[in-house]
């Protein structure tokens, strides 16, 4: 008789830690795939992020909060795209030295994220590695049919707009390597825990949009390039938290390209721009979120231009931050 | 002016590589997400499996197969559920050793594969780590809703069948490693490059089935476990591949317990059993496949039992392998 009383291991690791943040459609982590009957009337919107120790979050990191940073990553993709999260499906490479508090901890942040936004694990698969560990997040939303707002569909006189505060996390991951002070933690929280922006409805309203995740100049860039237009950005119009202010503004350049925001930037037409404008904000899944113009698009050479408050053009060295 | 002449480097390599894998639902990898529009009545079938170097393939594989065994294997969980193909999302850690060529033949591999299996890229992420390569996969197949077969449905008095043959993969592993001839490659192929049993149609007639990933008595153990009953299994029925019944009967119990087979073990109730054993084939997408019962579920304490041909008990150590 083969012994099978007790689990095999790699069965009973994800017993411990996952199943209890399956849903119905994970039948118990326990089949071969996961079955997802798709929302009717809807279209699936899908994104995955990988997340690298060394590279993405520092080695002492609170595990609490590097699961719930790479799923916020992925549901920031999804708030793009204005969808509505479905459901997430995890793989990690685990080095030998990460034990079974790390991974209580680490999917303890993920329970506490998948309640709040509303979204279960699907499924996914553990394994070994003597490297760093690596996480992938595949994350499922829905849009009704027709809606996902994309990267392209912005025109010329489209104005340029951003929720939220630009260069908090970028920040952040500099006052966690002690290159700034950060006395309120807001900076050191924006980076280890962005808030995407679910819930903020942009279909109708906005022309194009996508999140801001390698830096606000890099991210303009894609804009214009996917709409082969140019694009005219007021520094000075850029919102930054009173946290942000307080570096100075020496620290403008790392707020406009160091990335780790995970804002929406999107685009809005002339005949919208007047009654967003007074109102200032839009709804989300977490109450309101200030909503800015920054900038706006038109013909030109394609790419993004930087204005001082005098209206002088800015020179920047590098567009924004890639991983790669 | 920010310069946005040149691609950003993370954009240009996917751009070289994946964007030719892009289906029209990847919105040419240019967006935060994919958009897919759910097949009418269907369900989604979802898996996600990561590989790392060192652990699920040699540094020295070559490309071409690395990607597509990680792709196969995932196929392999769709087959088990009896789905079709849709399509499929790629994270990969990416150390700095792996140059450009290294890449055109993975894309290669990849993109005959996903042409014979009939899938497209949905989308994915790449990125730097100083570790070994880390590749993670999530697959999206369909089922006609509520047809998909799970583990758990098999009643005692049920037959247990396989398809193809047992072992090859794990023998294949080991004649890589030097220790066993493999004078046909027939071995090193079959490990290098499963044969998912994509469009085998088990609805209907399996009672419950499942990949046969970590080896076939551990994969029996889970069936076993999933369904509350004893399985016992004969020896001499397991299909042996004439590659494999060459390496003699010592290797039997790296057959039986080595995994890599992608085979599909299956579940099957008396009232099918008769017609399955006169026919003793299956249709798949690549043509019939050989099918053979191999034991049968029944009352018991639950586990694998197995019996060699004169019916006597033998002992395994253990009931398969795990990655972890």
């Amino acid at each position: 008789m083969v012994p099978l009383t007790d689990l095999p291991q790699e069965f009973s690791f994800i017993h411990r830690h996952f199943s209890e943040l399956a849903g119905p459609a994970a039948l118990g982590l326990k089949d071969d795939a996961a079955v997802f009957t798709p929302p009717a009337d809807r279209d699936l919107v899908i994104a995955a992020d990988a997340m690298v120790e060394n590279v993405h979050f520092l080695p002492d990191d609170p595990p609490e909060t590097i699961g719930r940073k790479l799923l916020r990553c992925n549901l920031s993709d999804l708030a793009a795209m204005g969808a509505t999260p479905e459901g997430w499906l995890l793989t990690l490479a685990r080095p030998p030295g990460l034990d079974d508090a790390w991974f209580t901890a680490f999917c303890s942040g993920l329970k506490a994220d998948q309640k709040h936004f509303g979204l279960s694990l699907l499924g996914g698969d553990t394994t070994s590695t003597q490297g760093p560990l690596v996480l992938s997040l595949t994350i499922l939303g829905s849009v009704l049919r027709g809606q996902a707002i994309r990267r392209v569909g912005a025109r010329a006189g489209d104005g340029l707009w951003v929720t939220g505060t630009i260069g908090d996390g970028a920040l952040g991951l500099r006052a966690l390597q002690g290159l700034l002070p950060d006395p309120s933690s807001h900076l050191s929280n924006r980076y280890r825990l962005p808030q995407p922006r679910i819930g903020l409805s942009l279909y109708g309203l906005a022309s194009a949009a996508m999140d801001v995740s390698d830096g606000l100049l890099q991210d303009a860039g894609h804009l214009a390039r996917e709409n082969e237009l140019a694009v005219t950005l007021n520094a000075a119009a850029v919102p930054l938290s009173d946290a942000a202010r307080a570096c100075g503004p020496g620290w403008l350049d790392v707020c406009l390209t160091g990335g780790d925001d995970y804002e929406i930037l999107f685009a809005v037409s002339p005949a919208h721009e007047s009654a967003l404008m007074r109102a200032g904000l839009l709804e989300t899944l977490h109450g309101p979120v200030a909503v800015t113009r920054i900038g706006y698009f038109h013909e030109g050479k394609v790419g993004v231009q930087v204005l001082d408050a005098e209206g002088q053009p800015m020179p920047f060295t590098k567009g924004g931050w890639s991983h790669l």
